[in-house]
């Protein structure tokens, strides 16, 4: 016997969740609330409201239908944030193109997507120039300059002409909630980028869920109302992780910085006052390096840092500065948020660091476990590892036209980071491996990084590299490739002998010391001169 | 064209939106955060998790499968907390039973519900025991004692000890977040209480909203992480207005105070240093009275008043207490949270008072509008009245098995709350009457309970009653009934005279002058001595 359903709906009572039903609040509250860009241009909500509709009406008369795609290549905008509004409230798909990919990738990933309208930057002006007479399904181009730049030939108009000739009423429709709403194409390292994409329940609720897990912050970490918030991570780059979405519903006053330049986004964080930003590590270096922020008191400066891990010598010298930097989790493929490192007051201090640097807590409705090979979960301890698997409402279902590489992000019913990590009783997520250059050996699991760690600090080391290779009883061993120093010699059992020593320590597993350590002359390299593990292990899979 | 729907879903892949969903954060986080009831029993969230389980075991052992139907009778108990997760993530039906209504009506309420199963606390036991024999479809009866009181012959067993028999673990199915979680009984005040019902997907989603909405308040009129929640409207009364569920998801510490005693919440308050809370403005008033309460500091205490308009008096009272007291509004029909009228920081001051009895800021995907007759929006200028008709995806969508009482709640596809106000332009809405207190007259809104003010003041008149009467040309016109004053004496004109002056002031509009005033003897009343308009708009309806 199943559950009594509610009564299906008739339309007149469906409540969609639609991108469109994030703006009731906040034109309601806070109509007058600012949206800056660049310190230059101000809107208020309400004429994001009338700039939506224009948009829309724009469009519609460039042939943009539900279905259609909306491609924008734009620096960080008020204007990007209209288009996250606009084409996905017509239903229509925006592409959010990866400027940074390179114009033959960008070109790729046009046509893959099925691009109908560009809307194009003066600045990517020579890329898109480039790649034009090679897109297959783009109709129409439209112009964007900050500076008045006469429109080129063959764009249908400029973006500021096309939406003051526009009406400002536009009728947005109901339609399924599970309708594509967004696409966006990862810089995978190996192949062609692959197209992730999100429909409007997904965004709605990765807005709610996330903006909840927020908010729900006292203190650290927090985005309220009273908040000023500005993107750090691009907006071409999943929806700069929700954070547009959030910051509108919660009606807040948002900074736009355009092109991240140092000296700029510092000005902007004193001159708006802004309090609540997010971006990788490698910006907040520049950031914390740059001359002209000397002076600038961060100190009220909230930020999450993701993409890439935060290291503990990074959170010093944010915190020195009076930032409150925490982690944020997630890929792509997530949406991105998973997890977050807000501290509680209680952990304030020095000893918060190590927590600002874990991977973080689950939000809202994030159901994540570190899982054994079996999916069954690894104990909450802080150190038993696992893969990272979740289950959310907000996570990607596969790769847009591209049912074979969707197949290996899923199965069990979780999809599967790649990630390896443990989680401890409070909840913290902390990832510590790829699972590529992890070691599965019966049941259990080597980190490759580590062995690799020890087995280097021998003196008589030059260079080493270990691999899994395919084991009958324990399903994968670890195998040592050494390239001794110059004038060196060593032989396998006495380097066993030194990774024994670390295994008496506990700093490794027994079972971690490799029984197969082969003395090599080189080790295979990418064309950039890291180690190529893929073609080792091709080499010696085999045995 | 219709826009491009993500593939559908294989289950595998589906996360529909359970109450079971909104455990795995707390669990995760915040698993040695404590539970307390009347502060003496102390669960933790993994306590509460475990419980849920054995809860759901021992339901099952009695029958109770998807579709069944559980009634709660008890006062706010950790036990109703679990009831609250068990019962519907089993699929079955929670009926939160309300215990203020007669035993005749608590009698149909559980015969129409078709409740399988009800669980009785000691201290309903008469009640139930007075019904019982006339109960149609109940199966089982449970029984709960806080004082070891035996379990009286006809009960299956006692909450604890089924509890502690049952095994912890259960396997909480997946099914569509439309199915039917909770059903709750209104207390009408004219014909048979009426059943409302939400669905899995609907308590999510109010759950998410509604959190953020509290949450994104920096300080006043915020639940943060770090508050302590304790209800003070019943967990009978449409979930006690969703809050249980809310703070369950945030992970916060928890306190349920057993049966409402003033001595008791209040040093409950005290003791378990509560922050948050949400009630009744009686319940506000006994608590300010109460002798035990002088001396406890009350100023961290967040306190949301709904159910019926906080007076400015009430609110100045609990101001000089230091209580952050603000309005909240809904009805059993919305689940119930439409709006908070939550103080920002710049409104902080004596000048706050108003804002704090206001009706309410619209929180996250509440698309809310006073309208007029045509479903038009009046403008939001904080004076133009229409009737309050919302959207939003909590809002029951009709009275269980009555669909002709279902019809007139949705007309258009907007909620009918049958309230009329305005909203300004900073989204406040204030409520100023119940529609069929409203006389629409030409298109526009006249006050009776406004009118009857203004006559009143007349020194000659002794009492008053305005109703609408039905006019060719304007639809409706308000004719007044005045019993004058002993030895007064009043003719129509002189009274018109009367209102002229007010809407000279602006006080009314001339419209709402009426043209027709009838002196009677005595105005028709009902059983409690209230005017019984409905029989006066009869008598007086064909003119």
């Amino acid at each position: 016997m199943n559950p009594p359903l509610i009564e299906r709906t008739p339309s007149a009572y469906a409540y969609p969740l639609l991108i469109k039903q994030l703006l009731h609040t906040p034109l309601a509250t806070a109509p007058d609330q600012e949206i800056v860009y660049r310190g230059q241009v101000r809107h208020t909500y309400r004429d994001l409201a009338t700039r939506i509709g224009r948009l829309a009406n724009a469009l519609a008369g460039q042939g943009i239908a539900p279905g259609s795609t909306v491609a924008m290549m734009d620096w960080d905008s008020h204007r990007y944030l209209e288009c996250f509004f606009a084409v996905p409230m017509m239903g229509a798909v925006l592409q959010t193109v990866n400027i940074r990919l390179s114009p033959e990738q960008i070109l790729y990933t046009l046509n893959h997507a099925r691009a109908d309208v560009v809307i194009v930057n003066a600045e990517f002006l020579p890329v898109f120039e480039a790649i034009r007479s090679q897109l297959e399904t783009v109709k129409t181009a439209l112009f964007i300059s900050d500076d008045g730049q006469p429109v080129p030939p063959g764009f249908a108009g400029e973006y500021e002409a096309l939406l003051a000739a526009a009406a400002p009423d536009y009728d947005f429709p109901d339609f399924d909630e599970n309708a594509r709403a967004t696409t966006f194409y990862t810089t995978g390292t190996t192949g062609l980028p692959k197209g992730v994409y999100f429909s409007h329940r997904q965004l709605v609720l990765h807005t709610l869920a996330v903006g909840l897990g927020l908010a729900a912050a006292p203190r650290q970490g927090s985005l309220h109302r009273d908040d000023v918030y500005m993107p750090l991570t691009p907006m071409f780059h999943v929806h700069a992780w929700g954070l547009p979405y959030i910051a509108t519903l919660l009606g807040v006053k948002q900074v736009y910085p355009g092109r991240y330049v140092p000296a700029t986004i510092l000005q902007l964080v004193e001159q708006e006052q802004v309090t609540f930003s997010h971006c990788v590590p490698t910006i907040l270096h520049m950031l914390l390096l740059a001359p002209e922020g000397k002076a600038i008191d961060l100190s009220r400066w909230k930020l999450i840092i993701g993409g890439s891990a935060m290291t503990a010598g990074l959170a010093r010298q944010a915190r020195e500065r009076g930032i409150d930097v925490f982690t944020g989790y997630g890929m792509s493929e997530t949406c991105p948020i998973l997890t977050l490192a807000q501290i509680d007051d209680a952990d304030l201090g020095e000893a918060d660091l190590p927590l600002r640097t874990k991977t973080g807590r689950p939000v809202p409705l994030v159901n994540l476990m570190t899982a054994d090979g079996e999916l069954n979960p690894t104990p909450r301890d802080g150190k038993s590892v696992g893969e990272v698997v979740a289950r959310t409402p907000w996570l990607t279902q596969g790769y847009l036209h591209n049912p074979a590489s969707s197949e290996t992000l899923w199965a069990g019913g979780w999809l599967h980071t790649q990630d390896i990590g443990h989680i401890d009783a409070r909840g913290y997520l902390q990832v510590t491996d790829r699972i590529k250059d992890v070691i599965k050996t019966g049941g259990e699991w080597i980190s490759s990084l580590e062995l690799e760690d020890l087995i280097a600090r021998h003196p008589a080391v030059g260079e080493v590299a270990v691999i899994g290779v395919p084991d009958e009883k324990w399903g994968e061993r670890p195998l040592a490739l050494v390239v001794l120093r110059a004038g060196q010699s060593l032989d396998a059992d006495a380097l066993r002998t030194h990774l024994k020593g670390y295994a008496d320590q506990g700093v490794i597993s027994r079972y971690g010391v490799p029984e197969r350590i082969v003395f090599v002359s080189e080790l295979a390299k990418t064309s950039v001169g890291k180690l190529n593990k893929r073609a080792l292990r091709e080499q010696y899979a085999a045995g």
